[in-house]
């Protein structure tokens, strides 16, 4: 299901495409994050419309709002959003950890306060899986315990093993489960920020094998070179013949970085969240573009772009929209920050089948900057 | 640049198409509400593919945020905000009335304090129609005096006494300006609830002569059927070879019913307002989708509509996205409201047309339901 077409020379960047139950996905990719079901402030023909290969949702937040039933009713969630191209969903671990009210984890599974009703929940790694399966997802992800940051040693080494016995409970649910084929089920390698907990945890994740691997415990506040010390760490344990997942990354310079270390999987709400406080991705980095400085500006927010947005709006409308509370102002911020993303897939797709990805990285981080 | 194409037989309904400097209008039409330069919620795009011929938009607003030198800078509204078909700007009188902090009307003019930031201003009817000019628009409004409701007769009096003052320096201070030939100035009927003064008001304003000729002091809290004694009123001493409006009016049977009476624009920011509130227009009345009893419902919100919202999404998901405060739950029901308002005047027309206004009327209102 995963087939690499192209090694870069001179980086580990590769070119590959993953094959699910709704079509194959070009890697490396980008999936805009829809928590609700719906990528804030887009409607599914903006993400068609920008190219998008994929979707990421929320399985915590669809668990509690609207439900399973709903969904069910639906008949899944692709039905449920009218989302015809692949669907991942995460285990929902990470939003008990930092959203819920009250939580408490133990070997068995989570119980847990909604952070919207203070409703309680007990979830067991089974029901995490069984929950991505009525969801419909092409891509699910095991209950793991994510360590917070900062993680003593220990707490750390606890929460592999219990994200290493999840992962096994999950992975042998789906495969005695007709979810099986359909589906794909990732493994996710935690281990904050200690080498030898990051070697034992991909150790043990790709001991029980999984369909993808993902890298978690990162995005959780830490330093972002924590991130890459994680992939540095992580990495060399995992088979090359399966896509990697770095989970919640990242900005464009640390996408395009994580690339050329082999990273083929990326989502975050940052083109969205930015989009929303008036934050433009362009090819000369980001542009706040409800500053005074673009009142009369009337070039596109990104004369490199060939978006509707920067084909139509100017830089002062944009900025009259925005700073006038308009809907419009930030959903068009955010359809050009989402459409900037997978642009920079594309074009970091292109750089590895030519065999020039350190160029294109140099050339990328000499234009935007870096915030490495 | 009034061409009536067709009387209705039985009613006083009519078909016809207004010239402008940016293109033809279909009679009787709606014009979708873009205050600050955007129907709130809706992209351009969203308004070619609905298929609306015209964007009303507000002098006040534009005149205070972005401010005219911003639009100025653009090339005026239409590319400011790159709409190239037409738009009406209303004369900001009303909203010099019901926004700002302070108000002073003499002779002259208005004196009013900024409802955002405080600023002092003093408009003439000269500058009002001056600073439409800047604006571009193809449709302009003159200052006038809106009385509010109730209102004594006096006051009402005085209102339409300045109404008609501003309204001949208005018309003679356009005719002496560049402004004549490319733009459309339009006359307003005040009154309040008075027979013998919109009669007076109605006889003063065609006196001075206008391109066409709107009914203001309607929609400002009064019984919706005084409304249509504003129509009666008014309406035998209107031409019948300009277009006629009826300022802010109004739901969609108050619509069908105006259009019986004559009346051939309309615009109001219900459908916009009504869809940030959870509620969609349908061709058996208002359906409020937050409601509970839409949950689990797969239905479209109005399966005799053919958007590309009822043709993709349910009352379901919609009702989702609505309660989880999701800009895109109020955007696609803004979407789907603009078009039933659009589509609405659509069939009007063609019912006036096959010369069956009248049957149309009975059978829209017997699935529709009335307010009236």
């Amino acid at each position: 299901m995963f087939t690499l077409h192209h090694q870069d020379k001179n980086t580990k960047a590769r070119r590959a495409a993953l094959k699910t139950s709704h079509g194959e996905i070009q890697t490396p990719f980008f999936m805009p994050v829809g928590t609700n079901a719906t990528v804030k402030s887009l409607s599914n023909e903006d993400l068609e419309n920008i190219g998008s290969q994929v979707v990421l949702s929320n399985t915590y937040h669809l668990f509690l709002r609207p439900g399973m039933d709903v969904i069910k009713n639906a008949g899944g969630l692709h039905k449920f959003m009218n989302w015809n191209k692949p669907i991942l969903t995460d285990s929902g671990g990470y939003q008990v950890f930092s959203l819920s009210q009250f939580r408490k984890i133990t070997d068995e599974g989570v119980k847990f306060q909604s952070h919207l009703d203070g409703s309680s929940h007990f979830l067991t790694p089974e029901d995490i899986v069984s929950i991505q399966g009525i969801l419909g997802s092409d891509m699910m992800m095991p209950l793991d315990e994510c360590a917070p940051y900062p993680c003593g040693e220990k707490e750390a080494k606890k929460a592999v093993e219990r994200t290493t016995l999840w992962a096994r409970r999950s992975r042998e649910f789906f495969l005695a489960s007709p979810l099986k084929g359909k589906h794909l089920l990732f493994g996710i390698v935690q281990g904050s920020n200690y080498k030898n907990l990051r070697e034992q945890s991909a150790k043990e994740i790709v001991d029980i094998g999984f369909d993808g691997y993902a890298i978690g415990g990162v995005s959780v506040g830490e330093p972002i070179e924590f991130m890459f010390h994680a992939i540095a760490q992580a990495g060399p344990f995992l088979p090359k013949d399966k896509p990697r997942y770095v989970m919640g990354i990242g900005l464009p310079d640390q996408i395009v970085k994580a690339v050329g270390e082999g990273i083929d999987m990326f989502d975050t709400c940052i083109p969205t969240r930015y989009g929303r406080n008036g934050s433009a991705f362009t090819s000369r980095g980001r542009l706040v573009v409800r500053n005074a400085e673009y009142t009369s500006d009337l070039r596109p927010l990104d004369d490199q772009c060939d978006c509707y947005v920067c084909q139509k709006y100017s830089r002062s409308y944009i900025r009259h929209l925005y700073n006038a509370n308009e809907i419009t102002g930030l959903y068009l911020i955010s359809y050009h920050n989402v459409h900037f993303y997978i642009k920079l897939m594309q074009r970091i797709r292109e750089a590895i089948e030519s065999d020039c990805y350190d160029q294109f990285q140099k050339e990328f981080l000499s234009c935007y900057g870096s915030t490495l």
